[in-house]
């Protein structure tokens, strides 16, 4: 067994998070990359427990040092890994960031960057953080690349990111409906969708509960970003295909693979396909997240075995396009309190 | 019902492609943006059943006409679908062409195209049709930006895109162990592996056998772009899995929606994460195929309902990425003869 496995294997135990040699890999590279923990986590793109719990080890077989808020690699590491590399950072296309979208042409960026300088601030009661505008405006993009505005019924269960006014901007869908626990952002949107008489509507909706069953079968296309932990992702993911009209409706979901390990993943695909859709896309690190400012009260905050700078944006998702290819037959469940957010993977919330 | 929906319930009965109204919105989309009966299908990214019979019942409903090889849309389609947009190629990164990469920054671009010039062309007798320069680049750009390359032992099943070329030329992996049917395509291989004294050997190799048992649990990474008729396709995937050492191993798989209906890829999706995978990239339109002489003897070619030129690239795939999360337990089966490349959908091979 070489050391990478076994890193591994001990990694799995301690943090009770499936990973792989493969992994530790990956987080071996990233500190070529960066001293930075926030930055590690970002370039590996492994969930923070496990980020966490490898540097620990590292440190403990010198590998590595920390040094006040600083990971530092150690000629050892170098000498033994030599064939991991750096991340290649170079190799992500400068102009669109790896999107493969050319978000300028859109042509509501600058609308919507002007707008998005007065949006509510994310809080934590209600697990936010919005996306960077140039995320939001490409994710819109994405969509209209696959037919999936001009004269839809479009339904955005929970909008940190202002998806519905963007999606308003562009003039194009038949009907956009936004549901938010936070009165801040459905007034917000209400407001700019009035100024600028989009179509677009918002509602105060609590998206643990039902949704009303004037709802059900009546969308085109679904936005979300689902919680991430099994059962509640499961109960979201249902519940917005119920709300879809079926074969040929489109969902768009962030997912990461930073509150996610692949393990997870596998199992949440497996949710997706078994609910009758098939999965498109999977543009990673798509959605990049501006810095929020809850993030020292996080549980993510107190696995990081140093407190590194967060003054650059480190957080990202995958955008994720699903299109049912069956009459969806899934639940509109309640979600029990007790059983949202509740994941030993997800640490930023 | 609308009219979308009578169509495609009409288009499904008559093809046996399962297919839904989003499908022939798509068509029409790529109708109102090409002329040219390929490009139609490029923009669409249907499978050429359901392009080929939706257009034929567009004409018969006068929506469009054909005049000599060419698809004209009529008044009729413009105003009762006008909600319907052209194709937004603009929106595609131009500088990566939706890839996401910047492949000049490998270092490996001149040297490939050069070594290209020289390959092998691609025949009918072994399906093959290979992908651009840029795409084999890219592909192999995306491969190291995800750490797949350096110290790997890559196995590659069926190499028509020269794959294990560009992955020696970076003179990265350690060990590159290409199987493909055609003696050509190994010669050659091995012929710039010597010159070049690149860590790639080639092997003549018919895949539809078992792979020898030395093979087994012995590689890092797998790149293959299988048949996609469903037994071929699990039993490719499944033989691929069965190489590789276990979880954190990654797969490199070319996935058409010309040659597969999403309702075709969703079962195939289950293949892979019921094989012990999971899916962690899916982009589009990656893979740009280079124009093949055999084309006009396809069974595509004869569904075509008109005879467009094709002397502009149209076909393309999308790359999708696999990365183990358990220990493989799958077969190392035989493909028999009769159960390869037959598949209603598969119709360019």
């Amino acid at each position: 067994m070489d050391d990478l496995t076994k890193i591994s294997a001990e990694v799995e135990k301690k943090t009770g998070v499936k990973t792989s040699p493969k992994a530790i890999e990956d987080i071996i590279s990233a500190i070529k990359t960066s001293e930075n923990f926030w930055q590690i986590v970002r370039f590996s793109q492994r969930p923070i427990p496990t980020v966490a719990e490898t540097l620990k080890i590292l440190k403990r077989l010198r590998y590595v040092d920390f040094k006040d808020d600083k990971i530092i690699p150690q000629e050892k590491l170098n000498q033994k890994y030599s064939n991991i590399l750096p991340y290649s950072k170079e190799l992500i296309c400068p102009q669109c960031e790896g999107k493969g979208i050319n978000i300028n042409s859109l042509g509501i960026l600058e609308d919507f960057l002007e707008i998005h300088k007065y949006r509510p601030k994310p809080i934590q009661e209600y697990d936010q953080g919005n996306i960077d505008p140039a995320s939001t405006v490409g994710r819109v993009a994405l969509m209209k690349l696959r037919n999936d505005i001009s004269g839809k019924k479009i339904i955005i269960l929970g909008d940190d990111d202002l998806v519905g006014i963007a999606l308003g901007l562009t003039m194009l869908p038949q009907d956009v409906l936004v549901l938010d626990i936070d009165k801040r952002l459905i007034d917000f949107t209400n407001k700019i969708a009035q100024e600028k008489k989009l179509p677009v509507r918002a509602e105060v909706f609590d998206l643990r509960k039902k949704l009303p069953d004037s709802l059900k079968g009546k969308f085109d296309v679904l936005v979300t970003d689902p919680p991430e932990a099994k059962k509640p992702f499961k109960i979201f993911i249902e519940k917005g295909i119920w709300s879809l009209k079926g074969p040929g409706s489109a969902g768009y979901i962030g997912m990461t693979l930073i509150d996610s390990s692949v393990s997870k993943w596998a199992e949440l695909q497996k949710f997706v396909i078994d609910a009758g859709a098939v999965i498109t896309d999977i543009i990673r690190d798509f959605n990049k997240y501006e810095i929020w400012e809850y993030h020292t009260k996080t549980l993510a905050w107190k696995l990081a075995p140093v407190k590194s700078q967060f003054d650059q944006p480190w957080y990202s998702s995958a955008i994720v396009r699903l299109e049912l290819v069956k009459k969806p037959k899934v639940k509109n469940e309640i979600l029990k309190e007790k059983d949202i957010y509740v994941d030993i993977e997800s640490t930023t919330t």
